[in-house]
C-alpha cells in the first residue's frame, strides 16, 4: 500500500474531522482504545465547569439547577441510538458488574422456575461470571435450586435448547473479538423460551447494534472504552420496554425510587428504566461521559462500524504482506464480518513484543499470557496511524527488536 | 453574644485554618456539608490532573503509573482514622446502598439460619431500608424464609432480644440528627447474638467515631457529606477483620478477584477488604475524594467532634435569645451529645423560611413536610458564619421576612 492509497483513505473517511475532538498525545498511536478510551476536549471542558462552577459556587442546588438529578437517564439517551435502542431503555449506573447483577437477578424473577439456570460460556469477560456465580451462590446457600452453566462455544446452540432462565454471553469476546450473531442467538434463545443478557462493553459505539430490531431481553455495557467516558466511567443497562413492568431487581435504592425526595420507608420502582437506578450517581465521573458522547452527534453506528472494520482490514493487510509477520497467529476471525474492532494475535514473544510497540509508540495490549491485542477505535483513529502501527509490529518482528538489548529485561520477565 | 466573643471562638478554633483549603462562594453561609460537602482546592487540583496528564497523556498506562489501582484501598485508608478503624478494614467503592446490598447479604450468609431476619429503624435513610427490602424480597421470592422488620426507636431494644441475624441502623439520623450510643447498641446486638450494620453516611468526618473498640462488625458510609468527596462521590465500607475470612458478598467482580488480570472463569475472593471490590472504580470521582480528606490531615475525629458541637451549640444559644424563635420546634435533641453535626427544626412555614435564607446567603435543607435542616460541617465553617446564619433565621421569623413580597410565590407552593 503507497503512502498515496493511506493518504485517500483518511481523505475520503467521514469520520476524519471527529479526531479534532481529542485529546490525544502527540507521537502516539493509540490502539488500546477498546481499554479505556481517549480524553475528549469536551469531557475536559465539561469536568472543568462541573467542578468549578456547578459544584464549586451553586454547590448543592446544582441537582436541579444543572440537571444532576437527570444525568442517568439523560445519558442513557444519548447511548440508546448506538446500540439501537427506542428511549425509555438505556439507563446510566453503576459499573457493568453491578448492573449485570441486577438484569440476571430481573431476569431470574422473570421466570422464577423451580431449578434456576443461567447459561454462559467459559470465556467471556470473568467479571460478568463471576456475578453470575455470587447470584447462584446466594441463592443456593440458602436452599434454593440454582445454577451456572458453563460451555464452549461450540456446544452454546445445544445447551440453549434444554431452555435455561438466562443466556449471559459477551457480543464480542474481549480476547479474540469474535462476535455473537445478536439476531440469531437472540431468536434461537427466544424459541427456547430463554430470555437472553447481552454485555455489549466490547461492541457499543464500535458496532452496529440493533437491540430492539432483535428483540434482546437485557443488556448491559462499558462507558469507558469505546464510548471514551473516561478510567472508570458509569456503565450503561438496556431492559426491553415489555420487560419494564413488574420488573424485580433487588438493588433498589433511592433515586429508583417512584418519589426519592418523599423519603417514604417502602420501596415503591419508579416506572420505566429510572427504577434501575439504585444509589446516588456519581456526577463527576457522569459528567465526563456525558460529554464524551457528545463526540458521537452527527454519525451512526453503521458509519462507526465500517470505519473500523476497514482499519482493521488495512492493518491486516499491510501485516499480511510481510513474511515475517507469518509468526503472528491471528486468534480473532479472518473475516471482518465475524469479529468486532479488535485484533488479536497469539506470538510465544507476546510480552517483549508489545513492549517494544509501546515504546515505539504504539500503545497495545498484552493479555496473559501470549496475546497481542489492538483496538480499532473508529472516532479518533487515522488510517495513516494504523498503517504505521502495522509497520512497527512487522519491523520489531523482522528485525527482532524484542530480542533487542534495551528489552531484553523486559523479555526475561516473560 | 457580642461580636468580640464570636471572634473570640475564631480565633481559638485550632480547625480555623482548615477554612482556607475551600473554594467556597462569596457571601454564603454554607450550612448544607452534611448534604454535599464543598469543593476543595486539592480535589479540584487533583481532578485536573488526572484527566488532563492522566488520562490525558498517559492513557492505559496510568492505572500503574498513577496508581488508580490502589486507590480503592488507599482512600479507604485515610478514611479509617476517621471512623476509628485500624488500617485493612476499610475500602471505597461504589454507593452507599450497593455497599449495604454486600454487607447484609454477608452477614446472613455468617449466620444462615432458618428464617432470616433483618432488624431495622422505619425512620432511617429510606434507601438503606429499600435496599434491605430487596435482598429479602430475592430471597423470599424463592420461597426463602426471611424478614425485614422495622420498629420504631423505643421498641428497638426489646425486638434486639429476639435475636435477628442482623441489626442496620443509621448511626446519626438524617432528619432529627438524633445519635445511637454506638457502644451501647452494638453490645445489646452481640449478647443477642446478632451482627451489627452501621450507617455512618452522617458521622465520617464530623463526628468521634470508635468501631474497632465497639467491636462493630459492619459499616457503611457515604464521601460527599462531611468527607467532602464531590457530588455521587463514591462510598466506603467497613468490615471487621474477624469476618474477612470466609466472607460471602455476592455482588463479587473481578476487582475484588485475587487475580484480576489472570482472568480465570471462577471467583477466588481476594484476602482481606479488597475482596469487597466489584467493577471497576470510578476514578475521576475517586480522585476527587481521595485529594479532599488530605483536608483532614493533621487533625482528628475529636477535635471536628468538638467544633461541630460548639457551632451548633452556639447557634442555638444565639436563637434561645430570641423571643421570636420560639415559634421554631427543635426536632434534634437538646443535648449534644445525643445528636450529630445537625439541627433540624419544625414550621408550618419550613419552606419559605428555608428558602428566604437561601436567599439571605443561609444555605440550609427544606426536607419534606416541615423540616428545616442545618448542617454544622466543622472543617470549614467558622463561628462568625454560624452566628450569622442564627441571625438571619431570627430575622426572617421576627420580620416574618418569609411572608414578604418577594417569597410569596414560593410560599405559595407549600
Amino acid at each position: 500500500m503507497t503512502e498515496e492509497e493511506i493518504i485517500n483513505f483518511d481523505t475520503a473517511d467521514p469520520l476524519a474531522a471527529k479526531r479534532q475532538h481529542f485529546e490525544l498525545p502527540t507521537g502516539k498511536i493509540y490502539l488500546n482504545g477498546n481499554s479505556l478510551g481517549p480524553l475528549s476536549t469536551a469531557a475536559k471542558l465539561r469536568v472543568r465547569e462541573v467542578i468549578e462552577s456547578q459544584w464549586g459556587n451553586d454547590l448543592i442546588s446544582s441537582w436541579n439547577r444543572h440537571r444532576w438529578i437527570d444525568l442517568p437517564l439523560a445519558v442513557g439517551e444519548k447511548i440508546a441510538p448506538l446500540i439501537g435502542a427506542a428511549p425509555g431503555q438505556v439507563l446510566c449506573c453503576d459499573s457493568v458488574s453491578i448492573n449485570l447483577f441486577k438484569l440476571l437477578a430481573a431476569a431470574l424473577a422473570n421466570r422464577r422456575r423451580e431449578h434456576a439456570v443461567i447459561l454462559s460460556q467459559q470465556d467471556i469477560f470473568p467479571s460478568d461470571l463471576y456475578i453470575a456465580e455470587g447470584l447462584i451462590k446466594l441463592l443456593r446457600e440458602r436452599g434454593v435450586s440454582a445454577e451456572l452453566q458453563l460451555v464452549p462455544s461450540r456446544d452454546l446452540e445445544q445447551a440453549v435448547t434444554k431452555s435455561p432462565d438466562v443466556l449471559m454471553l459477551s457480543h464480542v469476546n474481549f480476547r479474540t473479538g469474535a462476535v455473537h450473531d445478536m439476531q440469531r442467538v437472540t431468536d434461537l434463545a427466544h424459541k427456547n423460551n430463554t430470555q437472553v443478557v447481552w454485555d455489549l462493553s466490547h461492541s457499543a459505539g464500535a458496532m452496529e447494534l440493533a437491540l430492539d430490531a432483535c428483540q434482546v431481553d437485557f443488556a448491559v455495557g462499558c462507558g469507558y472504552k469505546f464510548l471514551n467516558g473516561g478510567p472508570g466511567a458509569p456503565a450503561f443497562l438496556y431492559v426491553a420496554s415489555r420487560h419494564q413492568t413488574g420488573l424485580q431487581q433487588p438493588l433498589q435504592g433511592w433515586m429508583g425510587h417512584r418519589q426519592p425526595f418523599e423519603f417514604e420507608p417502602h420501596y415503591q420502582p419508579d416506572e420505566g428504566i429510572n427504577q434501575l437506578q439504585t444509589g446516588t450517581p456519581s456526577i463527576l465521573s457522569m459528567s465526563a461521559l456525558d460529554a464524551a458522547l457528545s463526540c458521537f452527534e452527527g454519525i451512526n453506528a453503521a458509519q462507526l462500524r465500517e470505519k473500523s472494520l476497514a482499519l482493521s482490514e488495512m492493518f491486516l493487510s499491510i501485516l499480511e504482506k510481510d513474511s515475517t509477520s507469518s509468526e503472528l497467529t491471528l486468534v480473532s476471525p479472518r473475516s471482518p464480518h465475524l469479529r468486532g474492532a479488535q485484533l488479536s494475535f497469539s506470538h510465544s514473544q507476546a510480552f517483549p513484543i508489545s513492549q517494544a510497540l509501546i515504546e515505539a509508540g504504539v500503545i497495545v495490549d498484552f493479555r496473559s499470557p501470549n496475546l497481542i491485542r489492538l483496538g480499532f477505535s473508529p472516532l479518533f483513529l487515522s488510517f495513516a496511524e494504523v498503517a504505521k502501527g502495522a509497520s512497527s509490529l512487522t519491523q520489531i518482528i523482522s528485525e527482532k527488536l524484542f530480542w533487542h538489548e534495551r528489552f531484553s529485561v523486559r523479555a526475561k520477565v516473560t
